[in-house]
């Protein structure tokens, strides 16, 4: 089968096995989405080396539990021992041996087949089209924001980055019905937001702003964006991280100390609350989709990913 | 009267005019104590210029408040607007136009006299000598701690630090009941807080520790201490940071986002329960102070205090 593969320095299309059922469930992935966490294993982030790609639709060929076979499915990344507190728990996300599809031990979705355990599937409701579904994952990791942080109708929100990531967490933290402003550098992305009753702001236009959110949540992934998640936030306020890369970030931790700042990491959400407001198209994703190549050309699409002004970058397999 | 400046990036003591009123109190200092804080503003920090120092004891020389003549008071640092919601909340400590004793536009400690709103005076009981309450401030950042994150019986805590700081922290920190390791370089320093039933290490002990606590505190103010605390906190745990210091610091944010780690900022804490626990000796501080100095010393002993194997320097004026 055709897979995305990132090893040995090298980012290319190859031809490999197929991966055997080993206990889990196989899925013939019918559409995959670029992240930019895929952008940033490629420049050494996570130290991955093998398939790439960990948003995916798909459709089950093979599982231990046979009433999944044939049926659509999105996936959780994370895959537990199955043994620890936290598995135990039903939440594989901090146990200390997961895999995490295509970051850390485990082949990942740009291919034509991946396997996952069965607890990690998610069978994906008919009215909610293979275009979709492919934005679960990263509709979950920006929900999954209110499980670490409070937000209500009363709390003001300011989220830096119009990129894929900021739109959606812009999106997903104004159905909480809270003030939310998405700061970006690109019109036409924040133009997106705005369409949903969003407000924005380009990085000029927030001066005058500062210490004025109670939360703020930095998805630009730059430095620059972490300076302005903390000038916007007011003193006790809470700063989500979300965003995933290579390297370290000079930050002046004064400011978290003299200010009291909470400073908040988030990585992934729970994909049936996400699931669902992709059915009830409470989110819009549509929009975000920039362009769809075949897998065949996953290294270009993938280099096209990093090109300004695109969003989201889709592969089919 | 003598006051140790900094200004004109030099430090010195000089003979200046004894603070007005100005509808404040008027304090004679009586014992002051050198902070990290006052070292980082003459490297730079808070673009502070003028009389250093902030924390303190003395005795109340004029008052508006009469009946505070000739008390014995320590005093919280932050003089707020009074006009605010947080200082009409009796909370000084975020207004956004406050003054902060020798840290922010306004004279402080290392002086013959220092002047203070009413409000931010203390009276220290009898029984408390000023060697003890020279601590309060200092020992009141220690207690805030628990303002901003939950310690109880059954939080593991690691305190990275074993300067006068990450001492006061340990100490307040297991007054809590909770399990505290302080970590440090300094044998002699260590000594201290085992001496007060404090588990310790030096930081080679800490291998093989990884992830074992809820809580770390960062009170070292080095890079390194701070990728220690990471090192040692589990995954949502929570990461103190204490220290403030001219300059940023290099930190892998990745970190903090993929172990969804809370690094929560604590500065200052309130001087009421500190001074208790300097009263009933619960916390050891004379075992802290290395040195004494005349006032007029001072720059002699800010140099004293940067060096290894200090601890707290004091000045008498």
């Amino acid at each position: 089968m055709l897979a995305l593969r990132y090893q040995g320095g090298q980012l290319a299309v190859a031809e490999v096995g197929k991966p055997p059922a080993a206990g889990e469930a196989v899925v013939r992935v019918t559409l995959s989405g670029i992240c930019n966490t895929d952008v940033e294993i490629v420049r050494g982030y996570a130290g991955f080396e093998g398939t790439i790609g960990h948003e995916f639709v798909g459709v089950v060929e093979s599982s231990p539990d046979e009433s999944l076979t044939g049926r659509r499915v999105v996936g959780e990344i994370n895959a537990g021992c199955g043994r620890c507190a936290l598995c135990a728990g039903g939440d594989a996300r901090h146990c200390p041996d997961r895999t995490v599809l295509g970051i850390v031990g485990r082949d990942g979705a740009h291919a034509e087949f991946l396997r996952l355990p069965v607890v990690n599937l998610l069978a994906v409701p008919d009215d909610v089209p293979d275009e979709r579904a492919v934005f679960c994952e990263p509709l979950a990791a920006a929900c999954g924001i209110t499980e670490r942080v409070q937000v209500s109708k009363e709390t003001r929100v300011a989220v830096i980055g119009d990129g894929k990531l900021g739109l959606l967490c812009a999106q997903a933290l104004a159905l909480t019905g809270a003030g939310v402003l998405l700061v970006g550098k690109h019109p036409e992305k924040l133009r997106i937001a705005a369409a949903r009753g969003i407000e924005t702001a380009t990085l000029d236009e927030t001066s005058g702003r500062a210490r004025e959110f109670d939360v703020t949540v930095e998805a630009s992934g730059a430095e620059s964006g972490f300076a302005l998640a903390l000038d916007l936030l007011h003193p006790r306020g809470a700063l989500v991280l979300k965003s995933t890369f290579k390297g370290a970030t000079r930050m002046e931790t004064t400011r978290i100390v003299v200010d009291e700042i909470n400073v908040i990491g988030s990585r992934c959400g729970r994909f049936a609350p996400a699931l669902d407001l992709l059915r009830t198209g409470a989110v819009d994703v549509a929009s975000l989709i920039s362009e769809e190549y075949p897998l065949a050309d996953g290294a270009r699409a993938m280099r096209r990913a990093t090109e300004r002004g695109v969003i989201k970058v889709l592969l089919r397999p």
